[in-house]
């Protein structure tokens, strides 16, 4: 391969990093509004989420064509196919992500049609948190800095104890009221949306870190959990 | 590329085809004793199929690393390429669906510890359909069959009924009877747990359509819907 040929090459890498960069930031946004408008119970915003998930989808697209393209121009070797292979993984997770901000939306919708059932404290902690993770994953995925990525993985449990949090408060307020239950149980699946934009992060740090060390972390350590023990 | 090489590279396809269906296979035989346990109150199978889940995770590992070894070795080109990088995507969705399964029976282990809430009748059919669109996306896949993989994305639809039926009887429970919505909030919860195993079903099937026709059903047709509306 000559100078020229890598260069393009590292020219295509960096590119690459750009996109799902972008398709991070753009997803970072739409976790941030679709929880603006469950707390502000703006409905119009909610409805803007649902729309603008077809500039993700778009943008998985293209990041996924970027994939292809550079194996197909420079059959990349070892680390370098796996850091594209990684990329082709992370790019379905940042969309996946997207698919959560909408599905909050939509819950937003419903719960704005009814009274309030309190104040949100923990749902926008818990949001921030995710979105922290989402954002850090993809830094410590282009840097491929394996600490990083390990700090993300320990930051989950943050936002599974507030999900704990959150289910234990809900029921306290389905058992006393049952009036509360419908909108009780929306408000446990905002919570539970979440907490699958954390795993998503999760998955993408763990990813990293295989990718750079060639350990695989979770599936040495922990299983898939959840917190609905009581 | 010689006659040998193709004839080679066929059979790496073919293995690696081989593969994945095994995976499948695996993460099908996870589903459907997830539910017995749940069902029959097992809670000893529910352990054994928590146990299973390394071996899940052993078989994501090995395809991932067969996919990779074709991409590095045949540097395939267009459509056979597509056919691996999708194969990495299809592998991180089997392993995920395997991860439901294991939440599955994290739940029924603790609805076995209850008094039973009523006899489970639309879980184990809305799971029986899941696992049957898990079965038929794969095979879409590997017989790269856009009209099999198109039945999947159609069936989804059952699944979502299902969950919503689930959904209201579970309301209508926890609302006369206070007491049962602990236990009414995890089977609801592995009602969620089965959406998404047709999710995944779903996300495979779109890929199989995606790679063979160019076409993006799912990103052009329909957004990301969850069945809480009541």
């Amino acid at each position: 391969m000559t100078l020229h040929t890598d260069r393009h090459f590292e020219g295509e890498l960096q590119s690459l990093q750009e996109m799902l960069l972008r398709m991070g930031g753009l997803v970072e946004r739409q976790i941030a509004a679709a929880i603006e408008s469950l707390v502000e119970r703006d409905s119009p915003l909610a409805r803007d989420v649902i729309d603008a998930d077809r500039e993700v989808n778009q943008m998985d697209l293209l990041v996924d064509e970027e994939c292809l393209k550079v194996i197909a121009l420079h059959q990349p070797a070892a680390s370098d196919l796996r850091f594209v292979t990684t990329a082709l993984k992370v790019n379905t997770d940042l969309e996946r992500i997207g698919d959560m901000a909408v599905n909050i939306s939509q819950r937003a919708l419903e719960l704005n049609e009814e009274p309030i059932l309190k104040p949100y404290i923990d749902i926008p902690r818990m949001a921030k948190e995710a979105q922290r993770m989402v954002h850090t994953s993809l830094d410590a995925f282009v840097r491929r800095d394996t600490q990083l990525a390990r700090e993300v993985i320990e930051e989950d449990d943050i936002v599974d104890n507030y999900a704990h949090q959150v289910y234990r408060e809900l029921l306290s307020f389905m058992v006393e009221e049952p009036k509360t239950i419908a909108r009780a149980t929306r408000i446990l699946l905002v919570s539970k949306y979440l907490e699958r934009i954390a795993d998503h992060a999760t998955n993408i740090a763990e990813m990293v870190v295989f990718m750079v060390d060639g350990k695989m972390i979770r599936h040495a350590t922990s299983l898939p959990d959840d917190t609905m023990e009581s």
